[in-house]
């Protein structure tokens, strides 16, 4: 539509005569060497240089992922070849780095926490694997080939990589929508190798190609209610363990859960598997209490799953239980991971769906490694690099799904085992997985026995973690909003389906953004008393007005098509509330904008800019802007708006605009 | 994740000892009178009255939207009865208001305005409705009752009510997917008076609940863009008119169409109708150029088009063209505007068809009425009001749809010759209607000879109205990813379809919005000299930096999880390479977060503010807070992060935070 050339090309004639006229007759109260200080700072407002272009910006942006890198070693061409190789191989392998530092009286410390964490881990990592709804030897694998290359790769110290709840339950509620794991194991199998290696290569393309900022999407407060909407899904999952109850149903809300569980009641089931798991279940919550009273006995919780394991094996062979309705695992088959390259499968009808899952595995696992890294590397005061990090995850994700292992991360609760264990460096993954590693040859065995009910008590005790409520309430104090992102993906994590919660949070969360440009926010400011300082007066009420001028900010960091309308009809509505109300004030000659908030402008922006001003300088008042930022002033002066309103109706400062309007300068002690 | 909470309470300890003695230390240099001052500023930045909450701001905005219109007379109660019934009448019916005041000298104008104007409209009706696909007379229609009743509650003056060509392309190109024009007439008309409906009923549910802000989701560039598109299309549709070509296809898109052509030159085409319409086209623009030559031959180009149409039909008639293949309209009911109440269709399976389009139509129609309305208002210098023209719209709409009219709107060529002829208020949309009424009452019958290549050229000579070049170029000077969205709606509606291109601009437009709340910006600030302003180093050349003190400024007006990791990682690294560039200079002792820009932040920003200030204070740097908005410090102060940081470190102003860490103050003049 050509709106706005029509009105421009009428009244540009009054718009000239006005400026010079009204200008001049105000300038008159001002010293000559006041004006020249005000002009001159003008001119620094008007003649900066131009901002970078968006070329320019593109261009930088693309240069800065590619070559941070090469900046780092400008003189690397002046080395030897092979200490260039070296040092890419060891930019590549931080091993290479920190292990020729490495002191036997650090092993003594990685020893035990290995130890200590293969002791969690294989009760977790079986439990984790019936979670994923694969056979309980898979999630031992998990546990075996991604923490080798992750402690050759990462650069945390503290992440225990293995198989994790939320993952896992992702992968069963996402896969076995498209294969059914009960009628063909087979094929489901190979989905979720499949996923793992798409899962992989998504990671390592985030961090070769710098795309860390896409884990930044989830925002802090929908991941605490997608993870607390998680967990109770996942409790809600073991009962069919905890339970014993043959007929489940494979959907994941909580309506269809509890709707199995009455009806499995009509159905057989055995109160012993509920007694047995939930015995253990009080057993391991006492000794995290204790744990957690006393921080020697560190060692208590975390092998207390173990304990279970074999206490709850040895009943139940002693007792013969598994004859009295005890369900147990019974087949396990042990051994070296086996290779599983055979089994991915890019030319299948499901591929499509495999990239999905994929990608959404690869954000969510990146997303629980990152933060949880980065938490224990600030308690330790090092750095974690977030691209390398991606490349490890994404290589060792992409390793795992040709040796029979599923999407593998770094959990929250073996993390925190680890690091109170005392580990010193990644050595504490290989001697875990070492140790995961001889169970598997020589104890799969023995877990024969082992009974369901133990596996779900174990999982249900690893779940509060998973809740936090003090930073769901945290949220609720900050910001009604994000509440409302962390609700969402609760709720639809917990009513509709995995996929639902996520989409639901990411959904608020960039209509919480779009909300935030929408809103027209425009606010009085004031002039602080005893200073120079303008300030809004609502937050200040010591400001004070200054009497024949309207300081006008715009609360808004982006003046742009949603809100450009909106803000042109508040301000000239507010003149003339202003203008109307309080008859015996001196009446509004002029407004100044202060356009310090408004890091960027758009074609609209502008539009309405020119509209305020024209519709001002028909009812006599003046239009001046104060502070404008590097881009919008480069615009303005692009759009040839500074021409319209006036050079010298440009200010760096609200000080000095009002000065100019006012003509008398304020007369107290000038306090910063 | 419980990622936060776990590094704060250990590292505590450490940050308040570092707090107490750093700061102690620092600010003994400043004299007793300075430090006193600055701890009272601070004390108006802390103790400021907490901002509307949530809720209130919910209430208000609601409060704001339904009793604008009460709070306008307060004293309304005191009015007779009889009174108030007139005041309430005369704000919808606004004609009750300016009739009282219409004089006869008026009546001139308007009377001139309003023939010019219907001489144009009939010709153009006529080929609208053909390009709808709908028979002639329905355009004749949608030019009668819209109209009558937009003068009564319009509050325009000039703009021209009737059929306008790109809702009449939408209503083509969206109504013949559902049911097909050339196959079943009977229920296209039907699907069309039931989209008609929804689009008054839209329009007026928009103008009722102040959903105004609803039409600025299309960004001015993204209008100019499908504008320019939709005219192309709208021009390549009617080579079917222009060559006499029978079989045509139904598709919108460049390519479809330019098929059909190629396709059809194999079958039999008659140059006749091409040669007729080529030179009445080549006439209407001659008058065109004559009357922007001259101003005073205004009403030349508005009744070329009436001339041509008499013209040509005469010509036909007398060289019994129709019988050589020139093609005409034929069969042309008269009369009144039927009854179409039993037209609407509220059970029919289409509905939810129905209801899409009408919003669509409801959309763009507004946005090209208000857009145009508001241009020449500003030009006249009133006020139109946006809600009540919304809600004229949707009961003219309404109304049209029970009396066989489709989407009427304001067109933008006849309003330009309405403002041309001098019209002075709604009247002369009176006297058009009349005149449309009377012409199908009397001289439908002459128009059975009219060729339909002459519809065709009033229609291409009316589109070159609707690109604007010049805006296009203002939009790309001024910006880039503007005129991305301009050219994805153009190219869209170009070649995809009319509803892509539309999606295609608004996607773009929102992906802007999200993208500049992605990109972390942050500048670094320095002092102007002789000032004590603080102003971008990049932007004012002239600024100088403190030595010892980096003061950075966060450009972004949120700082919420999509930008608060990168920003934190950008402050840490700025500070890593600013400490190992210049080993000469003072290294930096400390950090000032100069927040003015920043008018909101969410649970993420505070994360990582408090992150950033751990990791700070373990490189022994102070963090300072300068100038943080209402909003900003609320939550600061909620979510505990002042005390964190120390309530002594957060300052009024940059100026104030320097003084405070650099212990000496400017002692030149104090300039503003």
């Amino acid at each position: 539509m050509a709106s706005s050339s029509v009105p421009t090309s009428v009244s540009s004639a009054t718009d000239h005569a006005f400026s010079v006229e009204g200008h001049d007759q105000l300038q008159l109260q001002l010293s000559s060497e006041d004006r020249q200080r005000i002009t001159e700072r003008t001119k620094w407002v008007l003649d900066s240089p131009d901002p970078p272009g968006f070329r320019q910006e593109i261009l930088g942006s693309i240069r800065n992922a590619v070559c941070s890198r090469k900046n780092k070693k400008p003189n690397a061409t002046h080395e030897p070849p092979l200490a260039c190789v070296m040092a890419f191989l060891s930019s590549v392998f931080p091993i290479l780095n920190w292990g020729r530092e490495y002191k036997v009286s650090m092993f003594k410390n990685d020893l035990l926490s290995g130890l200590t964490l293969a002791s969690l881990c294989i009760p977790q990592s079986i439990g984790y694997a019936a979670l994923a709804q694969l056979k309980p030897q898979y999630g031992l694998y998990t546990s075996v080939v991604p923490p080798l290359i992750y402690s050759t790769m990462g650069t945390s110290r503290e992440l225990a990589i293995g198989p994790v709840a939320v993952v896992s339950l992702l992968i069963s509620a996402m896969c076995s929508k498209v294969v059914n794991p009960m009628a063909d194991p087979v094929s489901y199998n190979k989905l979720v190798f499949t996923v793992t290696f798409f899962t992989g290569a998504f990671q390592t393309l985030f961090g070769l190609f710098r795309l860390g900022f896409l884990i930044d999407f989830l925002s802090q407060a929908a991941i605490v209610g997608f993870m607390a909407g998680a967990a109770i899904v996942i409790g809600l999952q073991q009962l069919k363990g905890l339970l014993g109850i043959s007929h489940f149903t494979t959907k994941t809300d909580v309506v269809s859960v509890l709707i199995a569980v009455v009806k499995s009641f009509h159905d057989s089931w055995y109160p012993q598997n509920f007694i047995l798991g939930c015995s253990f279940l009080i057993f391991i919550l006492i000794t995290r209490f204790i744990g957690k009273r006393n921080k020697r006995l560190f060692w208590l919780p975390a092998i207390a799953p173990l304990v279970s394991v074999i206490l709850s094996t040895l009943i139940v062979y002693l007792t013969k239980g598994d004859e009295h309705g005890i369900k147990i695992i019974k087949h396990f088959k042990g051994g070296l991971n086996p290779s599983s390259v055979n089994q991915l499968q890019f030319n299948s009808p499901h591929l499509r769906e495999s990239v999905k899952i994929g990608l959404v595995c690869a954000i969510i696992a990146l997303t629980e490694a990152v933060a949880v890294g980065r938490s224990f590397a600030t308690i330790k005061g090092y750095n974690m690099d977030g691209n390398k990090e991606m490349i490890a995850m994404g290589f060792m994700n992409i390793a795992g799904s040709m040796s029979s292992c599923y999407v593998a991360t770094g959990s929250f609760s073996r993390t925190a085992v680890n690091f109170s264990a005392g580990c010193q460096t990644a050595v504490s993954n290989i001697v875990m997985a070492i140790t995961v590693l001889v169970s598997l040859q020589l104890l799969t065995g023995l877990l024969y026995y082992t009974p369901v009910a133990i596996l779900a008590s174990i999982i249900l005790s690893a779940l509060p973690g998973l809740i936090n409520y003090t930073e769901a309430y945290n949220i609720w104090k900050v910001d009604k909003l994000d509440f409302l992102a962390c609700a969402g993906a609760f709720f639809g994590v917990l009513f509709a389906s995995v996929e639902m919660g996520l989409m639901v949070a990411v959904a608020v969360s960039f209509a919480k953004i779009i909300l935030n440009a929408l809103r027209p926010r425009v606010e009085e400011l004031g002039r602080l008393p005893g200073t120079d300082i303008f300030c809004e007066v609502d937050q200040y009420p010591v400001a004070q007005a200054v009497p024949g001028v309207l300081i006008i900010r715009l609360n808004s960091g982006l003046l742009c098509f949603t809100n450009a309308n909106p803000l042109r009809d508040r301000i000239l509505k507010w003149v003339t509330e202003e203008n109307g109300k309080e008859a015996t004030k001196r009446p509004i000659s002029g407004i100044i904008l202060d356009m310090s908030s408004v890091t960027n402008i758009d074609y609209a922006g502008i539009l309405a800019l020119e509209e305020t001003n024209k519709k001002l300088l028909s009812g006599g008042i003046k239009l001046a802007i104060a502070s404008p930022r590097w881009q919008v002033i480069h615009k303005l002066k692009v759009a040839k708006f500074v021409d319209k309103v006036g050079r010298d109706c440009i200010f760096l400062t609200v000080c000095e605009a009002v000065d100019s309007f006012v003509g008398s300068k304020f007369n107290g002690p000038s306090n910063c």
